[in-house]
């Protein structure tokens, strides 16, 4: 399998220019790491995540004949507005098919931004969406299984070298896995010292269990989805995402709920970052693995800020040991 | 009286290289303007408001005997906190003299900073802060009536001219009016054809009845602690920020309490940036006089995000008909 290099992620940076927003990495104190701690916030991206940045890449890569056709993804989350706002930013048409169980809201924002939304029972989403692609000659944008979209999540991690070259840990959130894949293709590239970390909830911890065995495995999304961090309940990383993973990225680890929760307080009232639970976890590592990020400067990738204003206020209300202060 | 230069500005750029953050331009989707908003998000700054650009530049400024000597400041909120972390970055020692009635948690946070807090009753916080700078050789760094000040808050302006030449339109919170006094002098050097607009709550309008008149006016106190956005209820604007003021800026908006809220939920759901109720002001002047941002760009300065965690919640949870969406 050929993996993601360096040169894509870099063709990807001219991609997104002027389309995604370069985030500068923002100080954090007092999280108890000598060296210091950098956020990088993906939550200030226009659709509110990172997943913008592998879409327009995977649109901007299409031929005339492909842009004219159109194309066409499947999500009930981030990746739907990514891909709605980078087609609806290059004048492409989009199709989203999203499951019948998705929040009114989701689905307004999707065809606010240009979209076509196809609605679906959730077990036919993907298979809705390549017969689509079939019928109506679309290009398939997936969430994360796909060389583009790695590339362009690439650009976070040749963002991080490029400000931060002293840098010894990068920490990433972690579902399908195209972010981490990206991130540490363009760290190990450009800061081959580095450490780069993949993160995911301790009730999703397909990824931890795959790194562990040395394979793939996939957990039932009855497991998967008692995590808060909705964006996390992915049951498997992608094929190719794995593949890079298995041979870029040095540790996976695991947080609990309560520290998700304590992460997304901490980056609201010290960072001023609203961020999803899923956006939460890289910040929550180092929370429960206070000892991790020894030697070296240290970067969170903030991934993503689509959060129910309901929950934030939960959130914010609640008293939290870890994150006062 | 001498007002501050794009020079001075620009001398203020270099000496904040490293220590302040360069903030992006946030694009912000759908609040009715045709040409585009972005958000200068100053609330991602390590202390949590412009302040430090300010702060910074008055502290770089001293001489090598200043520096030794030390800085001295009198303020409850933001500067506090913004002038013992610059005094820090530069090894400086720092005395903030404080009102009784600061909360706890922000005397804590600014001893934190390695900074000496020095309690007082509230109407002796000058005084005192001035009586500390004779008596023990401190350079005095006020909030906002001060040329190195004005120079290092510019540089917000410096960074809008920068990115987008092309602005029509800048919102600045205003209350001593260093911020929109240094923003003013960038802005309309840079980028004469546009409009550079202070913005305060009703409830503290007397930068608007000054403009009105002409001539530089004070409010009771007791009128301008009315509003809910703590950090703009200063009397009245500082007389050099009012020299500026006067010269450069174009306008003066006033806004509603209740679309101050209405602006911070906004800022939380669409821009995942924690905003101050000052901090959301300009925001909220795009939202109660939608027809004012009418030709070209918009730039609104989100200028602080050090809200308590129960209020933002509280506006969180609210209805707010403005922010919905």
């Amino acid at each position: 399998m050929e993996l993601v290099t360096l040169a894509d992620i870099r063709t990807a940076a001219g991609r997104i220019a002027g389309h995604a927003v370069r985030t500068p990495l923002l100080p954090l104190r007092g999280v108890g790491t000598p060296a210091g701690v950098w956020l990088k916030p993906e939550c200030l991206q226009p659709v509110g995540s990172f997943k913008i940045r592998g879409a327009v890449n995977a649109v901007a890569a299409l031929s005339v004949e492909g842009r004219a056709r159109g194309v066409v993804g499947s999500s009930s989350g981030n990746h739907a507005q990514a891909l709605a706002y980078a087609a609806a930013e290059h004048g492409v048409p989009a199709v989203i098919v999203m499951p019948d169980t998705s929040p009114a809201g989701k689905v307004a924002a999707t065809e606010a931004l240009g979209a076509e939304v196809v609605i679906v029972a959730p077990p036919e989403r993907d298979v809705r969406a390549a017969q689509l692609a079939v019928e109506r000659g679309l290009a398939l944008v997936p969430p994360f299984d796909h060389p583009e979209v790695i590339a362009g999540q690439g650009t976070v991690g040749l963002e991080i070298a490029a400000e931060m070259p002293a840098v010894r840990t990068v920490l990433v959130p972690a579902s399908g896995g195209g972010l981490v894949s990206g991130v540490a293709t363009a760290v190990k590239a450009l800061t081959p010292h580095a450490r780069v970390v993949a993160v995911e909830p301790e009730l999703a911890a397909d990824l931890a269990e795959s790194f562990a065995r040395g394979e793939r495995v996939a957990w039932e999304t009855e497991r998967t989805y008692r995590t808060i961090a909705d964006g996390l309940r992915t049951p498997a990383v992608g094929v190719l995402p794995w593949a890079h993973i298995r041979e870029r990225v040095d540790a996976v680890l695991t947080v609990g709920e309560d520290t998700i929760r304590a992460a997304m307080r901490l980056l609201a009232t010290r960072a001023r970052l609203v961020a999803e639970p899923s956006g939460a976890v890289a910040l929550a590592a180092l929370l429960e693995h206070p000892g991790f990020a020894g030697e070296g400067p240290t970067v969170v990738v903030v991934s993503g800020g689509n959060v129910e204003p309901a929950l934030l206020a939960e959130v914010l209300a609640a008293p939290a040991a870890l994150a006062h202060g």
